[in-house]
């Protein structure tokens, strides 16, 4: 694979800019989490957990980076150290099931109805990173658009969960908050849009350097407003719900 | 031995997976630990101990993983470096015993019951791994089977134990945690079984890359279920009986 000096580093400080958002925010979460009721702190504390296990893998994804190409004098060289895509997977896994449940959490429903729609929207987030790997590790075009395919239905199945199942639910929470958990409901569902685009740019004409470095980028970006800037919307919920119960 | 590049990184992965999930697991049950009456935060604070044990022996059969291979432009090498496979075990002789120590903290039984059930149960499990590791690292089947078949005896005491010893104190639980506690015993011994089977895997005709691929992977969801979820499982028991006690 080809890819330009410039490209190398532009990933590369992605990545640590990764490990710098996740971190914090993983921070202040958890610094943050005696801030609001003892009823949305679970919330709080997952949302602190998926950044964590964010940040571990960003530190692996950028070692491995690093491990990848040597630059020296403006020349870049492969090493023939394979870069490991799968650290992505691997965190996705853990942390896509655990982004929903944080919603479902600080919406405070009942015992009953937390359960069920947390292992239901957690267990098609898993369905759908585990269907999306074998498109993203595989050479051809066609298995690639399989798997995306495959994976694109347990991912439109949530976005209707979200938006049908979950309407009632939001209709019944306190009016000052009822606006940013719609909010963070866009923001799930945008955010996550990013993932299927850009896993679909090198089966559009892009290739070499310039499609791992979108994708890389791509992922990036998408990571960090999925986990870090939710993580804060989920904490602002949490402080705005606990202030209305502190006023009634 | 052969291993392919691709069974070498399907065991990578899903030991980095391993550090992920046992790191995770351990944040969130300190990070909760407040969250439950004070006479289950012994219960939960143990159940992170076990994920924090696991999570340093994942990093360092993570670390003798990779010392033991070289992979460059999809090749692999051996280095001669020997995988460590003794870390599972001192992380079993660890751990395993502070398993069968949560599932009876949590349950809260009189004093005397939880020393006499916690000694008896606790020293079954670390003569079961004890009598495990001999055959685990014999080069000839009958050794294996004969210690495999030796350290079956304590688990199958342990297991009565748990379904015909402890029925009556599951019995005299609230109702509300009834059903968990029965669980999280189903799940201890369901998880538990995985050991005995992967253990026996190069034995019933796998050999090479394969078998050790297949251990070290199935060993791996084995102890993410048997430590992690496990773990998982006695905090929502402790959370479901600080609430029963609060609503009396």
């Amino acid at each position: 694979m080809n890819i330009t000096v410039q490209q190398y580093e532009l990933v590369y400080n992605s990545l640590s800019f990764g490990i710098a958002a996740m971190g914090a925010a993983t921070l202040f979460l958890w610094l943050s989490r005696n801030m609001v009721n003892a009823a949305y702190r679970t919330a709080v504390t997952i949302s602190g957990i998926v950044t964590v296990i964010a940040f571990y893998h960003y530190l692996r994804i950028f070692e491995s980076w690093h491990a990848a190409y040597t630059v020296v004098n403006d020349t870049i060289t492969a090493t023939g150290v394979k870069f490991n895509d799968a650290y992505r997977y691997v965190d996705w896994l853990l942390t896509v099931p655990l982004l929903l449940i944080e919603l479902i959490l600080v919406m405070k429903l009942s015992a009953a109805e937390t359960n069920s729609k947390g292992l239901k929207l957690g267990s098609l987030a898993a369905i759908m990173i585990l269907l999306g790997y074998p498109g993203e590790v595989a050479a051809d075009n066609t298995t690639r658009w399989i798997f995306w395919g495959l994976s694109m239905l347990p991912f439109l199945v949530i976005v209707a969960d979200l938006f049908g199942g979950l309407k009632k639910a939001i209709d019944n929470q306190p009016e000052s908050v009822r606006g940013l958990i719609s909010n963070a409901r866009f923001l799930t569902v945008a955010s996550w849009c990013f993932y299927p685009v850009v896993f679909v740019l090198p089966m559009l004409g892009m290739s070499g350097g310039a499609a791992t470095a979108a994708v890389q980028v791509g992922y990036t970006i998408a990571d960090v407003v999925s986990k870090a800037v939710f993580g804060i919307f989920i904490y602002a919920i949490a402080v705005r719900k606990s202030a209305a119960e502190a006023a009634e």
